[in-house]
């Protein structure tokens, strides 16, 4: 099986984190969110562990919570010693409301507006890491109004290429985000953001992009970070006490995919940044990463129902679930491969076929070209596996279809993390 | 202008449907979509007096509410006599709390469950359009279950492609949607129509494709579907009373799309319906089809702040707006075409620039290489066009966002039609 915490039983029947998915299905109902508490903690946990193994006090792991964001999800991330990479104030109030300790909520973004300063300062959110050169006037200015002195990241664009798909490529010169440091423009904004006597300037924030498997992506951006710190302390005699990584280690969709050994990355990097800084004789700064998709993604899966299968004989075949691009949009925005199950039966004859959603539009597909028992019909249960990022985060209520409950599923038992949403919460709005 | 909708003060400030957005933005805030309800109604009268001059009693015109869906929207679509097309409950509620008439909706979808079918045969609504074997067996079971006799059309898929993007293309043998008639199919979904006792056969539906520009797709289908006709009633010597051609004429996003003269095109297809019907000796159906698209696309815009300008010497610029993927994601889909215009000022220096949106995403585009005043900065107003099908209705909470307003603007003034969401509507959910 792709993850551990898949399994099927003697008769065939699915199971998700010990539980059986017929029983959950009848429970909650289809289509429906699964996420497995214990795996949540074991990524956690393999990322806290591997952090203060390679840096002891001096590493701090934030959880990026736009892979999945909800107040059970974020008080488990504290509860495990996370801190919070928050890119809204939607998500800084769904952190407040899981009582997550505001001084642990990194805010990032690069479209914040002046209500998102004031939301952020007034929630007391221990770092914002700044985008842009607005931004650091706004939060010079609406860090003054309120009369606070604000630590800050700068965001800097390392100029690394990753080799990732496009969408989620961040690292280039070429990006909405950051100060680009080739262009000198992330040395202005330095000098800037020290002259600032609201702002606090704390350290360095980079991220090159998301699901990446190059073996040597963080390292480059460690050459790339210290070479440019010991600049920054040759100029202006500063240094950054905080290194802030970002996140982006790939997750295995498929069996293609091979299993990252993240522990092992990190202490690859850690070994990178000690052997460079002992070159640059720089401090060690407290090293920070921001893991999303690899804490959340294997601990997910979707549950749908077969609606129809339309076979069409010398053309494809199509299986019909009662879920789709609303509630994954992945593969109709970037591709995105999954790994399907049937959840009630293995073995047999197997046919390929199109997994499809049932919006009105011909590219809400959920897969294409999977291979399920030839005999899949109406009623059956399909799993996809690996739906934990930017699932529930993503979804929509395209066709007007309510949203899919998550459901946490831990050695406690079943419970709703999210409930499922009404067509009369999807009305609410309308005036 | 690309519509006659878009108006510019002589001091550069932009109207649409006569209203300065500058005013719009400071009363309602941003991002906001604005819809033109002179404009809506002038593309259903359009519509309906098409239909009347080449059909008299036998047409009728149905909006597509998956283009736009909201209360206020039905209502007026109600009002110029259309019906409704309706893909799912969470639609087929929003019509009942509009006050529109239930015997007025055909419900279409290829992925209805039990429930769904029960939802609608409650709501009592006009026609279902069943899509597949399953679903055929599943409104006999439920009206049968309900004690009654449900109007039904099968949709048909006529084997006719298109030349519109890969995504919304719907009329090739091989499509999720409909019976094939290539394949026999369809034969045998009339067949056993006509024999279930709870299901009374009314027509035929087909729909090609969304935003077709093809000069005969609609004369071609007419063509595959009276021979069709004339070959069920050769076999089983039943005729559709109802034959609906779907939707799917193109509209303009951008100066490059010629404009289409809808009520040119629907003359032809009735010209090309009567002359195969006298051909063939049939008499004529009542003919329906389902606009969505083009009754709502040019009577819609969003307005966005720019939230910052960067300017990357060597590398692109971007402009930085306050929404984006989440409150239209059809450019991360389908890399969609869209006028950009700047809110405030025109002539002057320009530059082109990536206008972009605040996600925590690379692929959060709006639309790349628009020209703009090259002193473009934080705070201006920027307004993308034709934006009134497909981007509310497919907008999402993406990054935690609460989704933007629709503001309805009328001779009468401007009024709320969707509200602004807020970050705790967003929370409502969480448990």
């Amino acid at each position: 099986m792709l993850c551990e915490n898949i399994q099927r039983d003697a008769g065939g029947g699915l199971r998700f984190a010990g539980f059986p998915l017929r029983a959950l299905a009848e429970k909650y109902g289809t289509p429906l969110y699964l996420m497995d508490e214990e795996r949540l903690r074991q990524n956690c946990r393999m990322y806290v562990r591997a952090f203060q193994e390679q840096f002891g006090e001096k590493g701090r792991v934030l959880y990026a919570g736009k892979a999945a964001c909800f107040k059970q999800m974020l008080r488990l991330a504290d509860e495990e010693g996370l801190g919070l990479d928050a890119v809204s104030v939607g998500e800084i109030r769904t952190a407040l409301a899981a009582g997550f300790p505001p001084e642990k909520i990194f805010f990032h973004g690069n479209g914040r507006t002046a209500a998102d300063v004031r939301a952020g300062l007034e929630a007391g959110v221990g770092i914002f890491v700044a985008d842009n050169a607005e931004e650091l006037e706004l939060l010079q200015r609406e860090a003054a109004l309120a009369g606070k002195r604000q630590k800050i990241l700068l965001r800097i664009t390392p100029g690394i290429d990753t080799h990732t798909y496009a969408a989620v490529r961040t690292g280039q010169v070429d990006s909405k985000f950051g100060f680009p440091l080739e262009t000198g423009q992330a040395d202005e904004a330095v000098k800037t953001a020290l002259s600032l006597p609201n702002l606090e300037l704390r350290g360095l924030h980079c991220h090159v992009g998301s699901q990446v498997f190059d073996e040597d992506v963080f390292e480059r951006t460690v050459d790339v970070m210290t070479a440019y710190m010991a600049r920054l302390r040759a100029r202006f005699g500063w240094l950054p006490e905080l290194l802030d990584l970002g996140g982006g280690y790939g997750v295995r969709y498929t069996e293609a995919d091979k299993p990252a050994d993240i522990p092992g990355r990190i202490a690859l990097v850690a070994q990178r940044l000690r052997q460079r800084c002992k070159e640059l004789e720089l401090p060690l700064p407290t090293v920070l990463m921001e893991p999303g998709r690899s804490i959340v993604a294997d601990a997910g899966m979707t549950v749908y129902s077969v609606c129809s299968v339309k076979r069409i004989p010398g053309y494809k075949s199509y299986v019909i679930v009662d879920g789709g691009m609303g509630d994954n949009p992945r593969y109709a925005l970037y591709g995105a491969a999954y790994t399907v199950l049937h959840a009630e039966r293995t073995g047999g004859e197997e046919a390929v076929f199109e997994l499809v959603g049932r919006c009105c539009e011909t590219g809400d597909v959920v897969q294409p070209q999977v291979r399920l028992p030839a005999d899949t019909k109406a009623g059956d249960l399909i799993a996809v596996c690996t739906t934990g990022a930017y699932n529930y985060s993503m979804a929509s209520n395209y066709n007007r279809y309510p949203r899919p409950p998550v459901v946490l599923l831990s050695k406690a038992g079943d419970r709703l993390a999210v409930r499922r949403e009404t067509p009369e919460d999807v009305l609410a709005l309308d005036v």
